[in-house]
């Protein structure tokens, strides 16, 4: 069985994705995301370039990875400097990493119109930046940036320009479909010619969808000795994307039987596609093979009556192999498994056939029906298993709100909540002004509650995120209010649906402040 | 120069995809846009099955196709009929079409237990059910449901369906990969074990995108003789969608030069995408190999450079081939260049050294400062280049509005928007309600307006994101609203920031509504 090794640049390419802006934070969560995955390579993006990614860069040297290995990222040395004078080398040794990627130039239009520099030049500043990462003892892979199209152009000199990333040291050389307009025969003619001519048994491979070939152009390789394949989640990158590791992990599991880092984890690949696409703040594709919240439903009659006959009939995997699941569009038929497992790692014991585990799977189907989701929202789905399991004793009720808007004639703005709650019996009513209506609503309701739970002014919340639903419906569709709270020992995630921003914000306002309390009062610090 | 012909079934498999629902008017306009772009086989449904497709089939008697071939879809005969008793056969061949396509079971699992008869009945009812066919004057594509899956259970049986259904006269056998899990390798091993042993040069595909190998499969086919290529615009269809047709003719074309009924058309690839979609009620995607909004744009600062050196440095066509376009976003990292580059794609010509220069970038930054994002708000970046360029004249003026939105004690939940605004000189007043604040604002002011500027009711909202800025803030952070709207001709995205998300949404709205005014202003429809 082949062994792949998977390399994730969702965090570089990823992030050169029209409408994707990741903070920080954003990035640090999905590098933890990967690793907990069991993804091999995580490329972190150009080190000491910029603040950002020099952080994350800093940040995992504190905290070091499980599984995987970040790895920086960055260009052979610029044409002005000797390989060890240039910057960009030192910050890609600086980042103290095993493994760094540079990109080199295959293409002769490149050389001379872009580096603008001579053919020869360029061959020595590839030599000369391996050797020099590999003086430094890293271990380099080389991407040979635009390698396809430079082969097509000039196949001696596309050949050269491996054999001199090779002859400095590189430790595996990365074949670039750069502008992904590359046919998948043509990729397997020229892979074949790679290893004929520059003698190497293996090599990896790194394409973009701008044909929709990206998946199959990555995994036709493999029997042809590509052991690494680069790619991001979901297939996020500049233009139509790069390869997508979602379905390319999936085909070499399930289709190609591969060995991968992350043979055991298959059954989180859904939830790892929900989670990247939850954080880059893009709509997760109905469609998306495999992972797709349609990838496994019925609604031809002659599927669904087939389906019903024989599970295999109009499937080619069993959805829970990959922790998706099959939905017949008519009616909402789904496994209570995943619940049980769920509910076993937050220390609820539910049995798969009892009552408890209907009603809670019940509650689940109909909550997600409305468009609430539980992958990132772990602190409600603890909620709700404490409502089922313990006689939940609720912090306080909300007997009303009220907030205005108010842009007035002399362009002044106003946001106003007042809210009315009952707290150990006695009724609260209070308002509070604030820098948009959530804001206020959000201080009236601590404003109401603090004097009796002084232990709220430990918490803050980190992170707050608005995911349109059904987004064709424009202004009246559903939203979904996702936060992250965070006290002194822990972080924590809540979700509130609605059509009405205030509202679904609300929920998960509330849910976030109750998580604080039950916590508090399990401690017996309430 | 293989000539291959394109096989439609947008309005059949596309009629599958979770969220679509065609009307009869939609089929009709959708066939019609096919038949324009030179599309040469349209499968319009199962005529006289149900009441649309067979008004469908009814409507272009009528009114005939000019370059496309309206086929109608139906089983062999039910296995308690003999064929000439069949009703779906009848009924195929009352659609008075010069083509039928009739599909045909090929996999044991399906002949034993889904239609529950033996494996010589399927074999005679493939037979016979051609053969009546043929005898009333039909041209016949034989779909072999689930081939390629029924050749790996039982490769012997699959091949007889195939000559059961020659025997019976079918003038073409179409190969489908049903489920959608069949892998290039094995599709082209199979194709070519079909070739020898039922000894047919040309045939027919028919691929699911499961694995997100559709396209690929499809066109791999052509070399070893496929003539007809099935699948849908937009690759729409039941769970992860059928073969996309949009890159499958780019590719045909442009890649493999391959010859086409809709060679002269490929420039409205783009258009024929985005008209579909909308009449699908669905969003257009924005990395969409060939026609999609992002297909053609560059984002990462390098890569910007690189292009203005060399047009082919990172796109794999000239983007106008196919009817769209090439952009430059306007990011965080954005040069003065960068903006003149972008004015001058806009069709605004900007001396990177004038004054006028200068302002423009100034404001930029300040705005991106603010936590603008231009990069996917084009329609704001025209508008404000449209504000600095000409002598604008405003469409409305905003004197003030309000928003409420109340929980009361009775759990009802209330939201309401006054609006005042100055159109044309009057006074305008509104009040609505809505399904929340900002839904609740967006019809008071497209109350307003409406009867002012009628173009307004062709235009709609198809997504409405919301991005939390520095969430560490909470609710106080600031939010970026970003909308894309969408009328028959072009979508665009507009954006909004405040610490305050109805005014966010607000100036999000504004500035959609505006760019169709001005567009249409510009067209002289206003």
């Amino acid at each position: 069985m082949t062994k792949v090794y998977i390399y994730d640049t969702t965090l570089r390419d990823g992030a050169q994705t029209e409408g994707i802006s990741y903070s920080l934070h954003d990035k640090i969560n999905i590098a933890k995301k990967l690793d907990q995955f069991g993804i091999d390579f995580i490329e972190g993006g150009w080190p000491y370039s910029n603040p950002k990614d020099t952080e994350l860069f800093d940040y995992f040297k504190k905290h070091p990875l499980r599984k995987s290995k970040l790895v920086p990222f960055g260009s052979t040395a610029h044409p002005a400097n000797p390989a060890f004078k240039d910057k960009n080398l030192a910050s890609l040794i600086k980042s103290h990493t095993e493994y760094v990627t540079i990109f080199g130039k295959s293409w002769d239009l490149h050389v001379k119109d872009v580096l603008k520099i001579t053919m020869e030049e360029n061959l020595k500043i590839i030599l000369e930046s391996v050797k020099f990462l590999k003086k430094n003892k890293k271990k380099v892979f080389y991407d040979a940036e635009h390698f396809f199209d430079g082969y097509k152009a000039n196949p001696n000199y596309a050949i050269n320009t491996l054999k001199a990333a090779l002859e400095g040291g590189a430790d595996l050389l990365v074949l670039c479909d750069t502008n992904g307009g590359t046919l998948l025969e043509e990729v397997q003619e020229i892979a074949n010619e790679v290893k004929a001519q520059v003698a190497v048994d293996s090599f990896g491979i790194h394409c973009h969808n701008d044909l929709g070939l990206a998946v199959a152009n990555s995994v036709a390789c493999v029997p042809m000795g590509c052991v690494q394949i680069q790619g991001t989640i979901n297939g996020y990158g500049e233009r139509c994307g790069n390869a997508d590791l979602v379905p390319i992990i999936g085909i070499l599991k399930l289709k190609m039987n591969c060995t991968l880092t992350c043979d055991k984890q298959l059954k989180e690949l859904t939830e790892l596609s929900y989670f990247v696409s939850e954080v880059s703040n893009m709509v997760h594709r109905d469609n998306h093979p495999f992972v797709g919240r349609s990838a496994f439903a019925h609604k031809g009659g002659v599927h669904i009556d087939a389906m019903l006959k024989h599970p295999l009939a109009y499937e080619h995997l069993n959805p829970q192999v990959v922790g998706n699941r099959r939905r017949f569009l008519i009616s909402e038929l789904a496994g209570k498994s995943s619940v049980v497992v769920k509910a076993k790692e937050l220390e609820f014991e539910l049995d798969k056939k009892s009552a408890r585990a209907k009603k809670i799977h019940k509650l689940i189907q109909s909550l997600e029906k409305d468009g609430y989701q539980f992958e990132a929202a772990e602190g409600s789905f603890k909620l709700l298993l404490e409502r089922e399991f313990t006689k939940y004793k609720k912090f306080f009720d909300l007997l009303g709100f009220r907030v205005i808007v108010e842009k007035r004639e002399d362009n002044r703005l106003i946001s106003e909540a007042t809210i009315k709650l009952k707290v150990k019996g006695a009724a609260q009513y209070t308002a509070s002004e604030g820098d948009g209506p959530v804001n206020a609503l959000d201080s009236a309701l601590r404003k109401a509650l603090r004097k009796f739970y002084p232990t709220l002014s430990q918490m803050h919340l980190t992170d707050f995120k608005v995911r349109v639903l059904d987004a064709k419906e424009g202004t009246a569709a559903k939203v979904r209010v996702l936060i992250e709270s965070q006290d002194e020992k822990e972080s924590w995630s809540t979700v509130g649906v609605s059509e009405n921003i205030i509202e679904a914000s609300y929920n998960a306002l509330v849910d976030s402040i109750e998580y604080k309390l039950l916590k508090d009062r399990k401690a017996g610090k309430l």
